[in-house]
């Protein structure tokens, strides 16, 4: 076919993932399964609480102790008091809320209940993020690079919700091996006047694609390979980069009604 | 290949849309070119920049005549006061803002802008958005089902950016043959239990899926086709399902400082 660029996407069915798996190996074990070689520049994006399961990032809620703060605001939002000691925990500041979620900022970054999420974690439990989530795709990178001989980029995956708009997106929490957000400054329109837009989330991007075969619930698919990639692998680490609050015209117009 | 599910997607590139083209008959033309024959579920993911342009949604900034009210706008946000004040034409309020771009809420949706933009529009001119999205959605896919013999799904996609995050992601204005959000209530976890994330905006995630191949300069790829969708095609028009304010984390602690 004559067509400038295409993709392929790959879902990667895997057994259940428990604490101390080396998500790379299942990874690599189900790709040979499913006939999947890796090659340079394939991407493969993962689910969060995949990665933060084999971390051991699980925490039985019977074993939290329950601040007064978080109490309170467990009240106001409708939270698990558990739930809102380990979102104080593990966030620096709460925003604000609606009744089930609370906004949280952590290092900069945006989520709801500070990405703690009950889903996909045993009853009675919650999974929090990967501790060091760049880290994390950095060593997964290394192992499957080293299996497959090859040069790929690794994305660590999540959910969000955008404003006033129904339904979860992806998210990326981090990067190895590719360039999370490209920059787009000097490049041109079809009439090469320069563009508005300055930055594409190229990562973000790539995490939305995965989800339309990741899904959500317990379809076993933590893990897809993207195919086709033109951008380049690049071996030193790139954090995600933050965006000023001051530029961001959704945060500049965000005021606070947390009490942290 | 034994993998549970896959998607292939392919760039369509076409010449550059000017106003009074019929865009099915160029994609049409274009798919004919790359050798790709549209087949049931295909999805059909198209800039609203080459839409809205093909519809004639093009403004010459000479023509507009600038309100007080739009001046004091342009003067508080630095944006050129005739975009202003067609900003103030296209939307219901402006919310607030940072240099250079005001966040606007139109029909319950928010965008920068009031989604006017002057990238990929000739010298001079500016483009507002599709003036029915999901009308031309329907249009669009009728003449192709028609041409192909088959039922298909239409996205009209535009970029958006998230709450402190750098860099655009895709989002969906409107649909026709596809459910926008897929609703996962009822769905369950790995472990049974019932999952925390209620829907999954399976549009917006099509349309930044589509980005990675378009992007946002003059590549000339108006159009993507997303291949291996398997949700269901539906004939009856489904409007962007709107999110209450009062659930949005988000927006529940917005405050208003524009002036409209």
């Amino acid at each position: 076919m004559n067509v400038r660029s295409s993709l392929q996407i790959y879902g990667i069915p895997t057994p259940v993932i428990v604490p101390g798996d080396s998500i790379a190996d299942i990874i690599a074990d189900s790709l040979d399964r499913a006939g999947i070689i890796l090659k340079d520049r394939d991407v493969l994006v993962l689910a969060e609480s995949a990665v933060a399961t084999a971390e051991g990032r699980i925490v039985c809620l019977e074993d939290v102790c329950v601040s007064p703060v978080a109490g309170e605001l467990a009240k106001k939002y409708l939270l698990d008091p558990r739930e809102m000691e380990l979102i104080l925990q593990e966030c620096d500041e709460v925003i604000g809320g609606v009744p089930g979620a609370v906004l949280t900022i952590t290092d900069g970054t945006l989520s709801p209940n500070a990405g703690i999420d009950s889903s996909n974690a045993p009853e009675g439990h919650v999974v929090l993020l990967p501790e060091n989530p760049v880290q994390s795709a950095s060593k997964i990178r290394l192992v499957l690079e080293k299996r497959y001989s090859c040069k790929i980029g690794v994305i660590i995956g999540d959910s969000r919700t955008q404003p006033l708009r129904l339904g979860c997106v992806g998210i990326a929490l981090a990067t190895s091996g590719i360039n999370p957000v490209e920059d787009a400054r000097g490049a041109c329109d079809l009439y090469n006047k320069p563009l508005t837009i300055t930055h594409r989330a190229v990562a973000d991007n790539m995490v939305s694609c995965a989800q339309l075969i990741m899904g959500e619930a317990g379809e076993g698919i933590p893990g897809v390979i993207i195919r086709g990639f033109n951008g380049d692998i690049v071996d030193e680490p790139i954090e995600m980069p933050l965006f000023s609050p001051d530029e961001c015209m959704y945060y500049s117009n965000i005021s606070r009604t947390g009490l942290k």
